[in-house]
Formats: structure tokens, C-alpha cells, sequence
């Protein structure tokens, strides 16, 4: 076995920042190291590499079967949205205006009406849902598409977090009452929390965004939203309920079952690849990337550590593990290259955040068993040979729940309350997290934490809030009409 | 049951136009009334309906479940592309140069470099596959992205067959050698062939492009062909080997064993939606859409036929063979709407292409019967209750069979050879199809047939012909170098 180059590779594949310390760069170090992304060459634009695109494919996978479990359809809408289609819905135009991409030429020519590449498709899908739409027995209808936005915000490009084009699911419905349509937004908010608590390990928070940040021109945006380790919430996925503002701005009616027209109630909900951000900066460490088994790409690694003399009774013993492991359906791998050792190759697939890893050396064949190493931890394990796919999917569903319980712990510990400008700001300052407090209502008293300390409101309680965490607003000391959850974030 | 309405209906769902005599029309018709796809607001854009993206879906289900099984990873590179990356190779920018959407603004600011949208992606995704690849150990590097794409053309919008925007998927690979390159580029033009025969019943014939329209910058072309019923040939998927172009241009070498820096071989190929405009028009008739059962997404509909005496026992034994077809893997619905009568529902299944239709009456009850009718041309038989999913499933198979006899029969027919440039006109004009005749390689030839009766040289045969099937030009009389395949096309 020979070492040759192992140790300038295993020095690029180091992590070198500290996750604690550093948290930027080391979250950026992670994508690039563990093959996620690259940057491209305009500011704002990232490459998603082949291990990068598996996670969404895992994503997309998982609520593609949801959705269309509940009734939704897939469908494609055009990129480009004619300037006067942004413009019949004031709200939207007004909030998305200073973010839109502008295509003006198509080959040598200037066009008559310039195109906005979409940020998002409420202007371009309500018209056709309202030409489609005729009678109740129309509605529900529920259309949902995957496809890339483009946003222009001039701030740093964090890959997965903040990209001026990223990859979502848009959903678009609309009802003919808004109990329905609650409903849906509901579901589809669930939903997403489904996908975080059984799919990428991560604990949330539902809630309501406040009024003044909510969807343009809709009635309530909801919200998942989960704790990075760094103390930032990160808007995991929104569920909005539009009320009937996009289907009067765009004529979406119905004739009801006693063929009166009325207006329907729409929802839109999406979530985008900051997921991938989220998963990835939530589970990994200083080694590299950590995933949760339900998406790893690879669940399981076969290393072999072998002499001369052992080699072929090691390699024979790998073949039968990796041979069964894989028709019993786990995702798992042989490493059996030749020319790296067995240290470079732990550190290679730990960066890389395999969840499990078998050793075998000539005592697990000696002795017919085999030593399971989980990735969060180092945590090892050893099992009977015979035992070898039920130990390690002991092993995989150990890691997931590992990775679970770090992430809820980290949650619990830091939901605070506070009430007064010094204690607020400074128990954000402190330990960041959430900070709960009353709230009047008044979008003012957020702007006066915001300035000192860029901190908001990022979430309400999701039901309406009768009962306040304190009788007064922790800021302005008015009375308080809801509790606030206020928090740095992403 | 109520015929309320049933007539008006009926109406507006029925095909008016004739595929013989008015083919383009027609198919407007059908892509509009089975509900696939609609016109967007700018000229060239279409909104594809969820019966239509169904269509996509199981297009990519195929082909990336090949794609993956043959090395090939999925990414995801940006949407736009600067304009200096375009420039970098000079041919590919004057091929897409008349045709590419530019972005100028992002929000109120004008870019300093615009950027355009991608047409096709060489030029963004090559000097990243420069980037990772090092050594001979990185070869050979498969990468593909599922996206949309948009060429500005200044035609008649075609839904599916000629949009401005459209969704495709685009393979792009690096490798050691001519050789394997040139494997690659087989590998999944077969794929695409595959994707004709096995899943969308149509016959294709397999072959290259001449010099003069390869892709931009590559060696060849190579294209699965598939004859129309109104004679046209349509370029139904391409496969291009490019030489070492493209890595010249863009810098992606490799070292090889012996440590020497080499250039690397690419290859790219492309399947985009026109496949489904290739479907649609390949088995649909005056009755609306004809889908193979591979692709549809009911492949069964039972219709019961019934008398207010007759009614329950009708309808339970419906629901008998809906359960355990559904249960057998079928995707069968059972439309057991009370407000439409068979009639109408037979005409809105037959209109939307479901292959098999089950009807049961009182006498199927009786008999413990039931009686399949085949989509395609009517043809009714009938089989015992109790073998229900094998006579199903014999149904689906041959509806599949019939469809890909039909459009076999159809190239059959229709490829004629003919010499001389009176013979060639004559035989294109009075039949379609393909003219082969013997071409001297000049494509001064191909323009003066081109510019008389607006047919091209749409193949050459795939391998290099050494034995033309004309010893002179069927055109200018010079000696013959290849066999030329002419067709007006799409
Ligand atoms: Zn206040
Ligand atoms: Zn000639």
C-alpha cells in the first residue's frame, strides 16, 4: 500500500477553520471541501456539484411523493414575466422590483416589453389558474413547480443561503374558501416540517411572520424555522395565505354551486435549496461534512486494513459485507484503493460525512465480526458478522438520532426571555438564539433592536396570540398584543 | 344519470380539424383540448400543463435512471452565463450569438457585463470540468443537468416542437481518448434511441449531420431521426462529439500515467421536450391524443354502463376491477361520475389518449366478463373477470405493439431513393419521407434543394459511408462521397 501524495491531498482535504470560531469560513470551506459547490464566476452565482445536487434530488424526491400525495400537480411555467404581468399586482412588483433580473435583448434585437426573469411565478400562474378555473368542481386546484428564481441582492454570496439564483419548489393553489385555503397552507407548512424533522435531522419552530414581513401583497406568511448552530435562525420554508388579493388583481373566480361568481382564496409556499445550507451547517464539524443517512449519498463505507500477508482474506471478508449490505438496500461503498492507507481514507470519508464506517481488519475476520465507526462522535461499535445489515442499520438510525438530539438540544438551550431594551439586546448579544418577548404590534420597536443589534422578529406564535409572554412590549413598554420571537438570521 | 350540459361540453372538447389534411392546426387542437400545454403571453413561450409535464416526468425518469446507471452525475450550473465566457469559443458564439437572451439589468442597476441566458451550456460548464480535473484518474467525468434553456428564434411557437424557452436535459463529458469519447457519444445517442423504441413507440432512424450543420465548434453531430405522419423528419435528440475544441478553448487537460499534460476529448448531447411534440404527433389522431401505456398517465379507464336497476351491481363490480388492477400495479381510474353519460366519458378518455378502456355493463356482470377497447383503432375483445390483469396487461402490450407498427409502416414507406435534381424535387414534393440519393459533400447541393422545396440533408448514415448508394451527386452529377438523406424537417 503505498502512501505516495497522501499527505499534500490529505492537507487539501483538511478543514481548516474552526466551526466555533469561524463559522463563515468555515461553512465555506465545507462546501467547497466536501465537493457541494464552487462559486461561479459572476458574484452571487454558485456551481452545485454532483454530491451537492444529490442532496436536493433527496429533498426533491421526498416532497415531490408528499405532494402529489396531496393532490398536487406538477406543471411549467415560463422563466421570463412580461414587465405589465409584475405590474397588475402592486404589492408584488413593489416588493420584488429592486430584486429583478431584466432581460431586454433577445439575439440582435431590443424587445418591446422587457422580460423579468422570475423571482417568483404568483404573476405569471394566477392568470392561467383564473383561465383554467370556470366552476367549484375546478377547485381545489393545486400546481407546483421546481425551478430556479433569480433574485439580485447585492450581499455576499454564502452558497445554498444567499444566491442571486437558487433552485425551489414554488406551489400555487387555489379554493373556494379561506378555511380551504388555511388548510393548505397548513399542509404544506407541515410538510416541510416533516422534511426537516425526518429527513434532514433538524429540529424547527413554526410560526407567523409579522405584518410588515410578510409575502407582498398577501393576507399571513408562515414559517419554518430552525436554529443554526451559530445562534441565527434561518427561514427554513414559508407557507403563505394570499387571502384574495392575487385572484381579484388577476380575475380568479368561480361560479359557485348556486352559479354565483366569487372570487377564490389562493395559497403559495416554497422552499428552496437554503435547506441544503441549513443540513449542512446544522450537523457538520471540523472534520468536514456531516448528513443524516437519509440523504448521505454514501450511508456506509467498507475500509479494509490489511498486510502483506492479510490482504486477501480482508479484501474477501469486505466483498461479502459489501456484497450483502447491498442487496439488503443500504447505500454502501468498498473502499479498496490500493494506493491510500487506511487514515487518509477515514479522513477522506469523513469528510465527505458518511454516516458509518466498517473496519475490518484480520482480528474482525479472525474473530467473524465487524467494528462500526458512526461519523458524528467517533463511537465505536463492534457486531457479529452474522448480524451485520440489522447492526448496521442499529448503527444508521443511531446516527440520526444523534444528530437529532444535538440539534434539539441546541434549540432548547436557547430560547430566552427578555423584556427591556438592555435585557433584549443583550441577551442576543450574549448567546444570540432566540429571544422571546412581548410586542405591540408596532413594526418601530423591532427597527430599534434591529439597528443596534440586527436582530428581528423572525417568527410569532403560529395561532394568534391572546395570552402574551409578558403584558407589555419588552421594547417600548406598551401593551402587548403578541409575543415576539426575535433572533439574528441568515 | 344527467345529460345537463353534456352537449355544449362535448363540443368544446371535440377535435375539429383533420391530422391529414390540416396537421398543424390539428395538433394545436390536440395539445390545447387534451390539456398538455397553452400559449404564454410573449410569442415563443408555452405554460405546460401537469397532463403534459406527466409526459416529462416519465421522459426523465427513464433517461436519468440510464444516465445514472452509466456513470453520469447530475448538477446544476447557472441559468446565465457572461458574456466573455461565451466569446472564449469563437464558433459556439457565432452559433448562438443571433439567438441568445440577454440580461443587461439586475434591479435598478445596469450590469457591466451582460450576460446571457443560456442557449446551451459548453461555455460555463466546460472550464469547470477544467477546474476539477487533474489527473488521467478524474477521466472520465459525466456530468448532466436538467434545465430549461432559451434561443431567441423569430418563428411560429409550436407547442413543444419550436419554443423560444424549453426544458431539456444536457449531458456533458470529458474523457482520455478519441476513442472513448467517441463511445460516450454512442452511448447516448443508443439511449435516446431506446427512449424512441421502447418507451415512447417510435421508430428512429439513427445517423450524422453534415459539416455544415454540426454543433457549433464540435467534430460530429450525430441525431436520432424520427419520421412525422406528414412526412417531415424531426431532430428528435442529438449526441456530438467535440473533439478537443472545446477543451482547447477552455483549458481542460489532464496528466496522464506518464505524467504529460494531454488535452482532453469532450462530447455533449441534448433530449429536450420536443420529444413529446414527436409523441403527440406520431399516434394522436381526429379523436384527440393516442398515448402509449408506458407513458400515460391512466393507462386503464373503466366506464360503467348503466340503468337506474342496474346501477349498484354495476358499479361494485367496477369497483371490484378497479381495486385489484390498481392493486396489480395498473394505473387505472374508474369514472363513475353520475352527471356524464358513457358517451361523453368514452369521448373525453378517448380525447385525453388513455390506451385501454373497460367498459361493464349489466351483461359483463352477468357473465363475470368484461370487454377491453383498444384507444388506437377501437377493436374491442373481451375476457373472463378472473383473468383480469393478464388480459389487462395484454391489452396495454399490444396498443403498444399496434402504435409502433403504425409509425413503423409509416418510415417504411416513406424512404425512396431518387437522382437527379427533377427526381429528387418531385419525390420530396409528391411524397415527403426521406429521398436518399448520392452527395458529393458540397453543401452548395443541399442549398439548391433547400431553397426549391425547403428539404435538407437531415442524416448521413452513421457510419462513414465508403459505399455511397449513388456513384455521382444526385444533385450537380460529381462524384459521390456519402449517401444523403433529405427530408423537410421541423
Ligand atoms: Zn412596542
Ligand atoms: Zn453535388
Amino acid at each position: 500500500m503505498s502512501d505516495d501524495g497522501d499527505e499534500s491531498d490529505a492537507q487539501s482535504l483538511g478543514i481548516t477553520k474552526r466551526k466555533e470560531y469561524e463559522t463563515g469560513e468555515w461553512y465555506a470551506e465545507v462546501v467547497q471541501k466536501a465537493d457541494l459547490a464552487d462559486y461561479a464566476p459572476m458574484g452571487g452565482f454558485i456551481v452545485v456539484k454532483p454530491r451537492g445536487y444529490a442532496l436536493w434530488e433527496q429533498v426533491q424526491e421526498n416532497l415531490d411523493s408528499w405532494f402529489k400525495a396531496t393532490g398536487v400537480e406538477n406543471a411549467y411555467f415560463p422563466m421570463m414575466i412580461p414587465e405589465s404581468y409584475l405590474e397588475r399586482e402592486s404589492d408584488i412588483v413593489e416588493g420584488f422590483d429592486p430584486e429583478v433580473a431584466w432581460v431586454t435583448h433577445g439575439g440582435h434585437e431590443e424587445l418591446e416589453e422587457r422580460l423579468a426573469v422570475r423571482p417568483t411565478s404568483e404573476s405569471i400562474i394566477t392568470p392561467y389558474m383564473a383561465e383554467w378555473t370556470r366552476s367549484h368542481r375546478d377547485l381545489p386546484l393545486r400546481l407546483n413547480q421546481w425551478c430556479s428564481v433569480v433574485r439580485w441582492e447585492a450581499t455576499d454570496t454564502k452558497p445554498f443561503f444567499r444566491t442571486k439564483e437558487f433552485l425551489w419548489q414554488e406551489g400555487h393553489t387555489a379554493h373556494e374558501s379561506e378555511a380551504d385555503a388555511w388548510e393548505e397552507t397548513m399542509t404544506r407548512l407541515e410538510q416541510y416540517n416533516r422534511l426537516y424533522e425526518d429527513v434532514l435531522a433538524m429540529p424547527t419552530t413554526l410560526g407567523r411572520k409579522p405584518d410588515h414581513d410578510k409575502f407582498p401583497g398577501g393576507e399571513t406568511t408562515t414559517t419554518v424555522e430552525a436554529l443554526m448552530p451559530d445562534g441565527k435562525s434561518l427561514q427554513a420554508g414559508t407557507s403563505h395565505y394570499l387571502g384574495t388579493g392575487f385572484a381579484e388583481a388577476y380575475d380568479l373566480t368561480y361560479r359557485d354551486e348556486d352559479e354565483e361568481e366569487q372570487v377564490c382564496h389562493t395559497t403559495s409556499w416554497g422552499l428552496s435549496w437554503r435547506a441544503l445550507g441549513g443540513l449542512i451547517m446544522t450537523h457538520s464539524d471540523d472534520q468536514g461534512l456531516v448528513l443524516p443517512p437519509t440523504v448521505a449519498p454514501e450511508q456506509v463505507v467498507i475500509v479494509p486494513i490489511w498486510q502483506e500477508d492479510t490482504r486477501e482474506e480482508v479484501l474477501e471478508y469486505c466483498e461479502q459485507l459489501h456484497a450483502e449490505l447491498d442487496a439488503d438496500g443500504v447505500r454502501v461503498v468498498l473502499d479498496d484503493r490500493d494506493e491510500r492507507n487506511p487514515g487518509f481514507k477515514f479522513n477522506e470519508w469523513e469528510l465527505k460525512g458518511t454516516p458509518v464506517r466498517i473496519e475490518v481488519g484480520p482480528n474482525e475476520v479472525d474473530d467473524e465480526e465487524i467494528t462500526l465507526v458512526h461519523r458524528p462522535d467517533g463511537e465505536t461499535e463492534t457486531a457479529a458478522r452474522e448480524d451485520l445489515t440489522d447492526a448496521t442499520e442499529d448503527a444508521l438510525d443511531t446516527v440520526y438520532a444523534k444528530l437529532y438530539a444535538d440539534a434539539e438540544a441546541n434549540l432548547e438551550e436557547n430560547v430566552r426571555e427578555a423584556h427591556g431594551r438592555g435585557e433584549i439586546l443583550g441577551t442576543l448579544g450574549q448567546h444570540g438564539g432566540y429571544v422571546k418577548t412581548g410586542w405591540c404590534g408596532e413594526e418601530a420597536c423591532e427597527t430599534e433592536i434591529k439597528d443596534q443589534i440586527a436582530a428581528e422578529i423572525v417568527m410569532l406564535p403560529l395561532e394568534e396570540d391572546t395570552d402574551p409572554v409578558h403584558e407589555t412590549c419588552g421594547v417600548c413598554g406598551e401593551d402587548a398584543t403578541e409575543t415576539a420571537f426575535f433572533a439574528k438570521n441568515y
